[in-house]
């Protein structure tokens, strides 16, 4: 099987996520398997339904059921180290072709773990997995070893209108 | 029903095609019916494969089975043309929630229609319709009547590296 590679997307524009979830779809339509990490995460997103009807695709959450605001918890900790641990099983196990690691950014900004073990759960993988990391403030060590970064710029966004976060197009 | 909003994902990173896919991905999952249209892109992509398990989604290609090199051809205009009128009835008609207008502003950049006649289009939508625009070089006047622009820069692109694009990550 052919090498995977590592991609980031990272920056404070809406896109992140939303790529990762579209990269799911490309690789579950091109017959891959895909396993979706949401570190941090922990609300019912819309997205959660996709496993009902995509192929080949897992979605796992390893946060609570609202974001970090000050300081993270000992539970926002545990979740997330539980969360890194078990993805560093799929990861080494290869049984998935692409493994998405969201919000992963924003749980090393958090010091929810250290960028160097996200650094060493990602190189143990099997070598033809491809991995995606997404969210703010990507640690410049992981844009070092990344195969591919975009930093996805806000040029706009609607909730300068006033605009809440809508079912279906934002969560 | 809620207001539709106008996205515009622009720039020359990757992100831009799967972040509207994923967005798809979101809109169906949330019950939402989306269309994807593929202005410039004729090609065989992993992604029209997606319709086949993805509920209330649909995807139509508006472009020859290969990029437009030098000037584009009769052939290219006439199939992106075609291509905005079918969108406009769509958008009109209100039967979908969310449009994907992919790479909209290739042609654009093209001339394979003006932006006067897109923003046109766009404008006589259906109120509740949400409206994707993608592609590199979005017009000054579509990033005004935009309600959110991310601009998806290059930081690094394993292109660089020699490696094409990929079938299930790229394609």
């Amino acid at each position: 099987m052919d090498k995977g590679y590592i991609h980031v997307y990272t920056g404070n524009g809406k896109g992140k996520t939303t790529a990762a979830l579209g990269l799911a779809v490309r690789g579950v339509s091109a017959g891959k398997k895909v396993f979706f990490a949401q570190f941090i995460k922990g609300m019912a997103y819309s997205e959660l339904k996709s496993q009902d009807f995509m192929p080949n695709f897992k979605i796992q959450q390893f946060g609570k059921n609202c974001f970090i605001y000050n300081d993270p918890t000992e539970e926002d900790v545990k979740l997330a180290r539980n969360g890194l641990e078990s993805c560093k099983e799929i990861l080494k196990s290869g049984e998935y072709d692409i493994v998405v690691l969201d919000e992963l950014n924003i749980a090393v900004y958090y010091k929810l773990f250290t960028v160097e073990e996200v650094i060493e759960t990602i190189k143990s993988r099997a070598s033809h997995v491809e991995v995606i990391i997404t969210g703010r403030y990507a640690d410049d060590k992981l844009i070092e070893i990344a195969d591919l970064v975009t930093d996805m710029k806000e040029v706009k966004h609607y909730y300068m209108q006033g605009i809440e976060s809508r079912r279906g197009i934002d969560c």
